[in-house]
């Protein structure tokens, strides 16, 4: 076996998921609830009845790639053969990671807290990886000179989303140019993996600002998954500067040939319709509003999300340094799933996501604000935790 | 970059096939023709209109997998754990290669001629792989015994395809037995891989053997692409023994979370009526009839296909020894798409995809023995071959 593989730890959150109980109240997966518009679905469905099913190439039909580029309008990216159709963004990380780094010479910084998938893809692959946090008592806020301090020789790709899973924390635009105009001012290329999966969802009158607007060192993640309730549909893109595109196709081709042709079709035909892209917004909207208000009537503490369909809420003591017990005690004794923020590389909080339904979502936030006041508890033995 | 992936030249079937005039008579890619059935989909998406569509479980739907794994009813792999839906076959492939090889370690050895995507994987992953071939002279049937004198104290993979994409011969139950017999003498454990893409189309009375129903360390390749007409659909699975499962699973969620919901609702449908797997084998029966037809009336030497949809033509002087140039002056003088055998390891030979219609078939094969029949041409320059 790959020792590499067997060292990565199994899914906390897919583990919790797995362990939930029947009508438990859902705060764990970022599933999206909402249903799918389907109209993209029965088109793609036509245009099999009269083409067949034959793969796309390799890239994926020139007809998508074309309509994703042009929807960007990213300066650096507005060329069809910058775009990749992935299998969801998943793929996008993973191409970046196998295509962009040398594991003899090359490191991976990884912004965190996040999704634990861009460490354990380096770890996977032999890639370094290093991480570098933002300060849980700014509320983990975009900060440029951290991230620019960790830079070190080795270091030919940094990892930032935004939003961000876990936080929900939207970096400024005027922040993000500080960290590309340092990035800009070193001897080599750093390029920039610019996690946009949760771009369309957020909650301030701006949409989130990408580094691809100003830096040529930027590749994007993107997937319909999250903003059209279509995780399973498994449709994603990377955008990567041309010169990396020969060297990525190649990974995309031996791992999955092309992305699904029924998939494609449904995106060209939301792409022809790009207000569907923003069409559940105002659902995460009022979401975003309903948890605010439920975790304020109980009092609780929590980093304020700007954008995405997260929240951290701070645990208090006894659980503040072991939220997987909390995590656990929570699930098997109050029927809530929730995720530990051990799992995203921070201490000290569960991820709330905001996803269920607001009835749901306020009598889960008032059974964790009860399990908080019971006094006394221990935590108990903590079964597992992500790597890094 | 990655200087292996860097390093792996692009592929050359595809590269071809991008060449390709309008009206060419393609017998380039291993692309049905066929329309696929359409009442999986549209129930696939009537199950999306009922429940949204979300993520699966990473190893797939527990129905569809359950399904598989009954339908193949191989001893060790009858567990629905033993069964990963996958990207279609080639992310089971890739899975094969990220998961059970050590690069610092491990060896895989290739039966060729074969897809090369094997030995592009090992390359890309860092993993070392050794090819054994099998002798044209004997038109590359299956032989037990070279095989196992190529094991070496490092292999701990076996690649095998049967029916075998380019030769189109099949593997005989008895010298399958002869192989594993002599794998499982062995001190460790070597494990192979039956890549059995093809396994229902073939043109004898009985259907291909797979060592999995006698080999307790065979990993199973398949999908619905070639059987269903649905290579769009990115559909297959990978069956390992249980002791495998938990880190082929991590591979599996690092590089794609897990297969297309909509994909594997399909899936499910047509392994209810697992007649659908068989439907297009009766029209490759016929188009093989007038492959087999139109290549004897021209005097072509040939391998006799049992299985697949390839036939590997021999090329006479002065093309022997290069048959990519012969490819080329086919694609650029007579508007026929042919690849050469030298992508899939082979000398000599050029590979038919007989999915075309008969009447543009038979044109095909008269146009190649007009250009086989000039006289005096001189083999062109060779743009590229396939790395080992």
């Amino acid at each position: 076996m790959n020792p590499h593989l067997v060292s990565i730890s199994p899914s906390v959150i897919r583990a919790l998921n797995d362990r939930k109980k029947e009508g438990a109240i859902d705060l764990g997966m970022g599933q999206p609830v909402l249903k799918p518009e389907l109209y993209p679905l029965v088109r793609a469905i036509a245009w099999v009845e009269e083409h067949g099913c034959p793969y796309s190439p390799n890239a994926g039909f020139l007809e998508l790639r074309s309509a994703i580029a042009r929807h960007f309008q990213y300066p650096y990216l507005s060329e069809p053969g910058t775009v990749c159709v992935t299998v969801g963004s998943q793929e996008a990380l993973y191409l970046t990671v196998q295509g962009l780094l040398d594991p003899a010479t090359d490191e991976a910084l990884v912004v965190t807290p996040t999704f634990p998938a861009y460490q354990k893809l380096c770890h996977m692959l032999g890639v370094s990886a290093r991480e570098v946090a933002l300060s849980p008592e700014s509320g983990f806020a975009a900060d440029a000179e951290r991230v620019l301090a960790a830079v070190g020789p080795r270091t030919r790709l940094i990892a930032l989303a935004s939003p961000c899973n876990p936080t929900g924390r939207v970096w400024p635009e005027a922040e993000l140019r500080r960290l590309t105009e340092g990035l800009a001012a070193l001897p080599e290329p750093v390029y920039l993996l610019s996690d946009e999966v949760y771009s369309e969802l957020y909650f301030g009158p701006e949409r989130p600002a990408s580094p691809a607007s100003f830096y040529r060192h930027t590749l994007v993640a993107g997937s319909l998954s999250k903003s059209c309730a279509l995780t399973g549909l498994r449709l994603g893109w990377l955008m990567a500067p041309i010169e990396l595109s020969p060297t990525l196709l190649k990974a995309h081709q031996l791992v999955a040939s092309c992305a699904d042709t029924i998939a494609q079709r449904a995106a060209i035909e939301i792409f022809k319709a790009p207000e569907l892209l923003a069409a559940h917004r105002d659902h995460y909207r009022a979401q975003h509003a309903a948890l605010v208000e439920a975790l304020g009537a109980e009092g609780l503490e929590y980093i304020a999300p700007e954008g995405s369909f997260y929240c951290l809420l701070r645990v208090p003591e006894p659980w503040t340094h072991d939220p997987m017990a909390a995590a656990l005690q929570l699930m098997d004794r109050h029927n809530v799933v929730t995720i530990p923020s051990s799992v995203f590389g921070a201490e000290g909080f569960l991820r709330l996501s905001f996803v269920a339904a607001p009835e749901l979502l306020r009598e889960g936030i008032r059974r964790i604000a009860a399990f908080f006041r019971e006094p006394g508890r221990e935590p108990g033995r903590e079964p597992g935790r992500e790597p890094g």
